[in-house]
């Protein structure tokens, strides 16, 4: 119970819209074969890719706000308004970048839309639409690809307010438990644990993201020791992990 | 090198100020002993004991600020005050939790003061003065005690202004490449990867997380396949994670 093996997933090919991902995943996962109780972690650029959840820059018209906000930043006034599209509020606009919350609740730098790893120059790769709904798609697909249900994790890399750097985080999950509660629980001499409040899925992530280059298509890793917060049923996905916006204290 | 293993270690006894922290991780690891290029994580609650970083409510006058928040949130005058004398600067109140900056520069609830896993009830826990010295003078003791030279990475667990439950970060370490920086590289298709500032030492303090039980006496995790951001000088420690107030844009 207190070991943790994450290999990183390697070989899996260019991924198009419209390409069964689960089934590029099986082939990749060689002579080593997915289990129950395993967590599949898949960079959610894969995922939006294979969902078709691109932009096509020549294809965008560009707002008001839009442009102004790309004059202040220097920015492609088109790829501003993707990110305009993606988001239900801004909160901060600064150094090039903006914080936003997305539809689905998420806040990050440019609402998750990101040229990086794009086919093209003239497409931007935006999140799934539902990424919960993704993850419990690809764990269906999986398991009638192999007869094993691991759980199935997307990831996205978020910022942080006050730390440098990225830390992958869940942003669609099913059958991993996204959070562990110990509050009220005792801990090894008796006494009460006052704020454990486990954020696994975000743990995960993190964790999976150690075990691939950045400079290699390794958008997938299989983490094996964590059979404690995999389930049979799909569970309460990510989005058990977003704070409401009444308990926002930076907002 | 895209394979990780985490094992969390057990039968550490429990840690008394003054305690040889180094030497007891070392009688923990049994048949497999530390090696250069892994990364050894502990929680950061046996570096304060170990070191006395420890505050007796008896021994605390609570002030007029104290007194005032703690009527505020129904809570023991005493442990506001310790709150305050560890923190620069109170960010946020409410909900019964002060979100603070340290004086080290960490942003999180109660400054990291913490009683539980505390010896007893009248004892709080608060952060190592200096965590990166802290990680650096338990880095050598290994040394001296193994010959090996692994990383050490100091750990707490931190709540996240936008999203539920809490992460493991790194508040201090050595040895440990602390960010990768990708920015300006090209990713595996030849475009500029626009964002890949990696936060190494917080997701490795995410993954340690894992491997271990939060109700077992397990504070330490040892990390292997991270060779590549473990080197022989200590380096800039976790204090490179900090962003800087100028760039706060959440204060």
């Amino acid at each position: 119970l207190s070991s943790l093996h994450i290999r990183g997933l390697s070989g899996l090919p260019e991924v198009r819209a419209g390409d069964d991902l689960a089934a590029s995943i099986v082939a990749a996962t060689g002579p080593e074969p997915l289990r129950d109780g395993q967590v599949v972690t898949i960079a959610h650029k894969v995922v939006s890719k294979s969902e078709g959840a691109m932009v096509a820059l020549s294809e965008v018209q560009p707002g008001a706000r839009a442009r102004a906000l790309a004059a202040e930043q220097q920015r492609d006034p088109r790829a501003v308004q993707v990110v305009l599209d993606q988001s239900a509020e801004v909160l901060r606009e600064r150094n090039g970048v903006l914080i936003c919350r997305t539809h689905h609740g998420f806040v990050c730098a440019n609402a998750g839309v990101d040229a990086s790893n794009a086919p093209d120059g003239n497409t931007l790769i935006v999140l799934p639409r539902d990424p919960d709904a993704s993850a419990r798609r690809l764990r269906t697909r999986l398991r009638q690809l192999t007869g094993a249900a691991p759980a199935v994790l997307i990831s996205d890399s978020f910022g942080r307010a006050w730390r440098h750097g990225q830390c992958d985080v869940a942003i669609g999950c099913a059958g991993l438990m996204p959070l562990e509660d110990w509050r009220g629980r005792n801990d090894s001499v008796g006494r009460e644990l006052s704020a454990t409040w486990l954020a696994v899925a975000d743990a995960v992530a993190a964790a999976a993201d150690l075990a691939r280059a950045k400079d290699s298509r390794e958008p997938v890793a299989i983490v094996t020791g964590l059979e404690r917060f995999v389930s049979a049923h799909d569970g309460p996905g990510a989005v058990a992990l977003l704070r409401p916006l009444r308990e926002d204290l930076f907002r």
